[in-house]
């Protein structure tokens, strides 16, 4: 560790800027401890080797873990973690399932995932203590591997689209459609063939962005707001005994989550019926609540807000101004001439197909923009590696060829965490190998399950996809939405679109979704618990290994719950039923939509979608080419995309996240930087902990009670 | 100031108990003090005249002003001070005229008088100083006569009853009601009788209570929430420059003013509609809703309960369990046993009679122990003088008789406060001749004014009025509840039964409720402006007589304004219409019911009473019997009852109040006590100041957009 101003060794990437803030904090940390260290070394006194007893105002994480010992990559998956992780896996399949059938909406359940693995696995140590057994200590990188695989197996059972493109295909969806009901555009649920296609497609996406892990961990430092606060979950749960400091921020953090759990549980009264309760809060009017304008309540994007850069924040609420506040009000005046009047606003024809979009073609610009720049640094700096070959090779370097400039200040924790993260390498060889393989067995069987989906199709998607991927999982990492869905109903209008109408155009496009959806959604999966395992120092190894398997029991497990659903019930997929499976039809309506092409779009649209395209790419230009100065105030495309499609309501609960955190911030910085993380972790941890017993009400047809209305005063 | 443990040099009053704490604080307050003085005296240095200067934690407001001196109570009333006071009495009655001839609820206004008072002569002042005219400085003492005078006046709009027993006499209401449609019963308003009934009633309840104003401020140490509110409100806007420490106390009030304000502001959008709004928040279910135990989010009684005692909170909380909780559902369950099961809920055959007849037992059993407490004391004491002449003549003897203990320690504050308070006296030949003088005028005129109203019938509501006076004075003290119109109905149902029907009972029950009213609410309205006073260290001589300038400006401006309604719109009173005067008919309707007497109410109401009349008795006997250590958890009688009638909702918000004080006394102690009271304050006043922007719009017909409206599942 020099004492040199932080340079430009780490790669200057798009958010490099706006993580400026957060950088300095650490550095600061850093300086203040070690000014403390050399302090105290010259008084000579309560020099001790047991770190965790510090009292000092900002003790370094990993400070407080030094004493405890990572365990190798292997005994990180331990036996007891994978049965642990195939229960709850089993159990939140049947959560994520029935809420899928129910009302299409399911929760993220990795918080939950987190903290129930950590309390089974110490119910299972105890009893077999008390049996007297040996035992394993339970170290925090094993609670992460779980935490990965039960996120994995529970996402197929989202991503496995049985509640929306996999069940659109039925005959039962098709019979309530108004056209494509023929025997070339249905295909009915069979377990034989839903597990064989689930096993095709949905290891691809775990291949497709190892090898930029590191880019998007430590280069760009994405947040991942919900990995971020399980790992300080976890983290919480593993501290050891006498870590005074560490215990306050355990215990802010508990205080936030047991407020936020409350929150969560006292807004469900008052959610009997559709657009009601908090969430349905016109804060700042029913006008502006109409064009999706509003606070609502909702304490995880609160804390979301907290952990957030405040740019991120900007960024997203200025594209909700721009987007619900000028651009789709301007658009809707064009109804009837732009797009006509007479088919439902969700219709992709209608102003819908201009948000879905434009939002895509926009990530689309900034994600192909941010691709193509590492993959250009990446070769300049494979050439000038084996330029300079033998000189190197004393430093460290990452599976990207970045050299780790050790000039750099890094914190404390970082300088930890990094090793740890690029000690188990996953060789390249095996990421790249691994997406060929799988590739090409995807690509030979889907045709056998869909003969309307042919070959090529799949070879295109597989081609494009790992930019999609990159692009998601680079908007998940800054705002915590993943726009997988909106990914899935792109391929399958493209696709759609190009098989046509005659062709079985709608099964193939329902397919295509799935490809692309499973593809997507697993990748940005992966690289959250990347971010949850480079903070509680688990292998990237072991958390590799543990969402195959993961992805593997998934593929078991979501396609014989599914099974089981519909076998029990016949109703399934009617509606006014108890599983209407709303978005099934939603889906194959779409499906229905794209076959007719880019003629079926709305006026105007693709040129819009080209301008923001351009816009996106323009504007990382010039983020990149200003001055650091100028460049940390102009916003981020990806996160102003994001709004445009879901609405500005959770970007102005970022901001008023954001709002806290400085007013925090100007009344006791030292507190703030200290406490905010933990306290943001809790907001978010003790929302995601609520939708588990949401669900469970929800599984157990608990209705809420009362129904807080709002109404105008017509 | 004596260095021994409080004594009981001060009277024992139903309240010193639970005053303890508050004292306890102040004592601190005064020793912290003291030895800081010492301490900087031992010192030698910041030896300074300008103790505004100070910063310690907690100076008291009286040190701050102590460079400042208090005019003598001639020169408080400033012919300024009457002038903006005129202004303001006819806004406010506009005010509280539409509002009651609307909606039937008027809001409180003194801080609003509070502060637009004090806006009003500073531009006075400005405008005169910049035509170079010399002017006396405005002082808080004058601030607060303008405060008094435009209460009073404003209150006879209210008490006057133009929205409810006047004009109930008239014959487009009497159209209205099924019974008593006759001329008999029928009095139409003209401006001459209104003005001479006014000025034969509302002087009444100003002599009531003025000789027992020391014992309910100084001894008993009533809390006046509100009146304490306007005091700090009026404390700061004339600190002087330069006081740091009470600077920060003001700015500690202005920001939480703004919240209040704001947050008044924030839930009038949506109101639109009946039971919209926050104040229809069933926060504890709907069941719990139906009974009135909810949290209805008003800020404004948040900072009372956060000024009251916590045993008035427990208290009223407990009262509200006991009735709406326990009672008013079991006697419920009487429906169609008890009382009639045909008739609407508010009359007061059905449950509403138990509810208002026994809460007023139950304070009139508290009020009457109370006010024979303290007879007997005055009696002993006057006795006991009478026994040790000539001996006590040194000593500081109170209108009552009761010498000033000098050997009790008494904060700072408190004793330069009491030395003002006590030293222009009202001579009580003025208070008890006063009361005799316009009582015998009043039972002279009455009669001629309604000839169905007997002298003899007033004479004896004279007799009975201090008692009831006294009783909602020290309820109000409590908990800012005035039960005014609970007391009215009562005398319309006494009086009423008393003249029976064929004496044109109806008409002479309305006409004894406006003697009640006046006497009741004009009462206790003084009590608070002594309070006020109190702490801003005007003369009670100079608020007395600005009271009585008030009340006489209201008789004459109360009547015309009505006058300018009744005229102006044809409609006043009809039902569905712009003025619909609701309460008009109610108090009719309850005239009507009355002159059936006993037989009248519904069963077992009347035993019920005489219970609780006995047992607010006994646990008076109690408290007072019991040691100070087992009689500070005993409940207060006065602050049950009031929930009785009114429902637990706002028992809620001040225990939210009191939890709220809790938890920072918990964190911060010293900083709870210097900033607690300037916090509460702050609540309560920017909610009153709301009120008048709040009144405004509904005098603009502006109405609220937005209708958040709770419904069941079903």
């Amino acid at each position: 560790m020099g004492t040199e101003e932080n340079g430009n060794g780490r790669l200057e990437g798009g958010v490099t800027n706006h993580e400026a803030a957060i950088e300095e904090e650490e550095e600061e940390e850093e300086m203040e401890e070690m000014s403390q260290l050399s302090h105290r070394r010259k008084k000579g006194k309560k020099e001790t080797t047991e770190e965790g007893r510090e009292e000092e105002e900002t003790v370094p994480i990993e400070k407080v873990f030094e004493g405890k010992e990572v365990p190798p990559w292997r005994e990180q998956l331990t036996f007891r973690a994978l049965a642990v992780a195939a229960f709850l896996a089993i159990m939140f399949s049947f959560i994520v399932m029935k809420l899928g059938l129910t009302t299409g909406i399911v929760p993220s359940l990795n918080i939950a995932a987190g903290l129930l693995g950590f309390f089974f696995v110490r119910l299972w140590t105890k009893a077999l203590q008390m049996t007297g057994c040996l035992q394993k200590p339970f170290t925090r990188q094993e609670n992460t591997v779980i935490q990965t695989c039960v996120v994995a197996a529970s996402g197929i059972a989202f991503s496995g689209g049985f509640g929306n493109y996999l069940f659109g295909m039925s005959g039962r969806i098709a019979n309530q459609a108004s056209e494509a009901n023929n025997e070339q555009n249905i295909k009915d649920p069979k377990l034989g063939w839903m597990i064989g296609f689930l096993f095709a497609v949905s290891f691809l996406g775990l291949f497709s962005l190892v090898p930029l892990r590191k880019i998007m961990i430590i280069d760009y430092k994405l947040i991942y707001p919900s990995g971020t606060a399980t790992a300080f979950l976890i983290n919480g749960f593993h501290t050891p005994e006498g870590a005074k400091k560490a215990k306050k921020q355990v215990r802010a953090l508990g205080k936030f989550f047991v407020f936020s759990f409350l929150w969560g549980f006292f807004q469900w009264f008052y959610t009997a019926g559709d657009d009601c309760g908090f969430a349905a809060f016109p804060t700042l009017g029913l006008k502006a609540y109409e064009n999706k304008f509003f606070f609502d309540f909702s304490a995880m994007y609160v804390g979301v807000g907290m952990i957030c850069p405040y740019i991120v924040n900007i960024s997203l609420l200025l594209g909700g101004i721009l987007s619900w506040g000028i651009m789709w009000p301007l658009i809707g005046n064009m109804k009837g001439s732009w797009y006509p009047a007479d088919i439902p606003s969700s219709s992709l024809q209608s102003l819908q197909g201009y948000r879905v979009f434009i939002a895509i073609a926009m990530i689309l610009g900034d994600g192909l923009y941010n691709f193509l720049k590492v993959l250009s640094r990446t070769m300049s700096s494979i050439i000038s590696i084996m330029r300079s070959q033998g000189s190197t090779s004393t430093l460290p370097v990452s599976d990207n060829g970045h050299p780790i400039t050790t000039t750099t200040i890094i914190s404390f924790d970082d300088q930890r965490r990094i090793e740890i993260f690029l000690k188990d390498q996953i060789p390249k060889s095996v990421a790249y190998g691994g997406y060929v393989v799988v590739a090409s067995i995807s690509i030979a069987t889907l045709p056998h399950i869909f003969p309307q989906l042919k070959w090529y199709y799949v070879l295109v998607s597989y081609i494009f996809a790992p930019v999609l991927a990159f692009g998601n999982a680079y908007g998940f990492g800054l705002t915590d939405w993943s726009l997988a869905t909106a990914y899935g109903k792109l391929a399958i209008f493209l696709i759609g679109a190009w098989a046509g109408a005659s062709h079985g155009g709608v099964l193939a496009g329902l397919a295509a979704c799935g490809v692309m959806m499973s593809i997507v959604a697993t990748a940005s999966d992966l690289m959250q618990d990347f971010k949850t395992g480079y903070l509680t120092l688990a292998s990237p190894r072991s958390m590799f290994v543990s969402q195959i398997i993961g992805t593997a029991m998934g593929c078991v497990i979501a396609p014989c719950v599914f099974w089981l659903f519909y076998k029990a019930f016949n109703e399934l997929g009617l509606p006014n039923s108890e599983y209407p499976a709303p978005n099934a039809l939603i889906f194959r309506n779409i499906a229905i939509l794209g076959v007719d092409g880019f003629s079926s779009l709305p006026k105007h649209c693709l040129t819009l979608c080209c301008i923001f395209c351009a816009a996106a790419v323009l504007i990382n230009l010039i983020r990149d080419l200003s001055p650091q100065k100028v460049a940390r105030f102009i916003p981020l495309p990806m996160a102003m995309a994001i709004p445009l499609y879901i609405g500005s309501y959770f970007a102005i609960d970022m901001c008023v996240g954001s709002l806290i955190l400085f007013v925090w911030e100007k009344i006791n910085k030292t507190q703030a930087d200290a406490f905010g993380p933990a306290a943001a972790s809790g907001l978010i941890c003790g929302h995601g902990m609520w939708t588990l017993p949401e669900s469970l009400l929800a599984l157990a047809n608990v209705k809420p009670p009362i129904c807080m209305k709002f109404l105008s005063r017509e």
